[in-house]
């Protein structure tokens, strides 16, 4: 299988999952200390997955939880980060200057920093109250940080149970999940590699991957041009210029939003005939709870639209790590 | 001038600041009370407005105030809206099915309702503890609202001379604006108005309207392929597919986060021949003062792309207010 090695990627997850002690000391002792609010903190793919931690979280929580795009945050501000807020990010390079000004921001105007960074020794790493260096799987890393606030707040009775699970199951959940999507990965990538554009319909939890999907895959990675759009907000708007052939995929995820998807799917085949459906039921998770599934259906969706970039990348002979723009000049 | 009645546009403007009474009535009644947090609650158009308010609020308040998509809070649900919230909504037909669902839930779980619904006797009017009346200029009447919430927590000492500047030049300011914006419109909708896809980039207090722009403009009334991309995420995936004939308009503000756009404008030329700068700043707002131009940049810029639209419509023999889909049935 093209760009897949399974040992790897099963002891990625696993040693991923093999944080959380380390993450549950920190979590726990920012909850005995208390705090007034709290939030994932991040620029592009990195604001994606914070707004998916925000909306896990929200799902079910009564904590003051937000996300907050650095960029935003470092222009117009936020009075309410300050003493008692709780800063959490995930950076691989610990560089981005974005990122590097708000956690000083933050830090400055007293809020408690929580980063998980993978280079040490750069400026991320070393503004951190509480740091952790892995690479990788930041989506996992945000969903332990998440379900532990919960749990400390009481609001997580399941919180061992789950985790129980997914310390047996998850890596190969994840990797059968992948093999089973490898043919539909590469029957899309030949389908659609050469579309114009092509838009990308989500929501719930899963909407940070449906946004990053479309700027960070597609647009940076593939050069290819496509739009992301909430399912809760399709019909305001984008519905109005879909027909027959226009490209569209929806992703179907297991959490409270469901509805809103589901609602577009039953829409799309009255006016389209070029859509595809990306459902994370579809897929067993072998050994995952039904009850836990919601939680983990965004990690799901990454994993099967992986394999599209792998099949993507070798037809349109367009190396994934190359950058027509980003970081070659200083703009 | 096309589609532009100047008597009306005046007094449409200058009878929704005479609102200003009652709405200053209402926030100080809650404010006097006390609240908790604020939400300004909307789906699509109405959404675009609400993260307008919030970011306005956000530059200057320590209050707690956030943004709310009606059909994310139906589904996920918002545990921290509850007793001592304020919901602040607008809808022109006082029937848009989410919002209804979302005011009532609020309702019921203890929030304070206060909507400006222009018409009477519908769902959304009725469950209002605070309903306002009046048609169109939703943009100014969030403001207002907002303004008067920043003054009641002192943190707007200028309220009562930005107000008296509104209510003698606002209205001819805008009808300035329009006016001089015309031939701007015209030209750009003769260049752009077979694009096959068109990018909008905006942040701030504008980016509202460059969400809405993009979306309910072009998408739903020109149905007109369109992309809306905050200027702050711009450099993390959407520059790698911008080149030399991209259509891309660029829009500037005068708030806090103008360097994010200025940014872009510094980017674009050396990628692309096919961009548009529409810069508030190059209008004169005659008898506004400086410090006053960021909280209304977004209302002037929609000025501007008024002119296009009128222009768009009568150049594609388009008429803005069909629909191919909407609420042609029920899907």
């Amino acid at each position: 299988m093209l760009k897949f090695n399974e040992e790897q990627q099963r002891s990625s997850i696993q040693d991923a999952l093999a944080l959380r002690p380390r993450i549950e000391e920190v979590v726990d002792e920012i909850s005995r200390k208390g705090f007034r609010n709290l939030y994932f903190l991040g620029i592009g793919g990195t604001w994606a997955s914070s707004m998916q931690a925000k909306t896990h979280m929200k799902e079910r929580s009564s904590l003051w939880v937000n996300d907050l795009l650095s960029s935003e945050y470092n222009t117009t501000g936020d009075r309410c980060v300050g003493e008692g807020s709780v800063i959490i990010f995930s950076s691989v390079t610990g560089t981005t200057v974005e990122v590097v000004e708000s956690v000083r921001r933050a830090k400055e105007a007293g809020a408690t920093i929580f980063g998980f960074v993978d280079t040490a020794g750069t400026p991320l790493a070393e503004l951190c109250d509480y740091w952790i260096q892995y690479p990788a799987n930041e989506q996992l890393k945000f969903l332990i940080v998440a379900d532990r606030f919960l749990y400390d707040n009481g609001e997580f009775d399941d919180y061992d149970r789950c985790y129980a699970e997914m310390d047996a199951h998850l890596a190969d959940a994840l990797i059968e999940t992948e093999k089973l999507a490898d043919d539909f990965g590469r029957e899309f990538a030949e389908k659609h590699h050469d579309d114009p554009m092509h838009y990308f319909i989500g929501c719930g939890i899963q909407y940070g991957h449906t946004y990053s999907y479309a700027m960070c895959f597609w647009e940076e990675q593939h050069w290819r041009r496509s739009k992301s759009i909430h399912a809760g907000e399709f019909f305001h708007g984008t519905l109005e210029i879909i027909d027959r052939d226009t490209p569209v995929t929806l992703f179907l995820g297991e959490d409270s939003q469901r509805p809103l998807a589901e609602r577009v799917k039953r829409f799309l085949p009255q006016v389209c005939a070029n859509y595809t459906c990306i459902d994370t039921k579809d897929y067993p998770l072998t050994g995952i709870s039904p009850e836990f599934r919601g939680s983990i259906c965004h990690i799901v969706l990454r994993t099967v639209t992986t394999r599209i970039d792998a099949h993507m990348e070798r037809i349109n002979c367009h190396p994934l790590q190359i950058r027509r723009y980003y970081r070659q000049w200083d703009y």
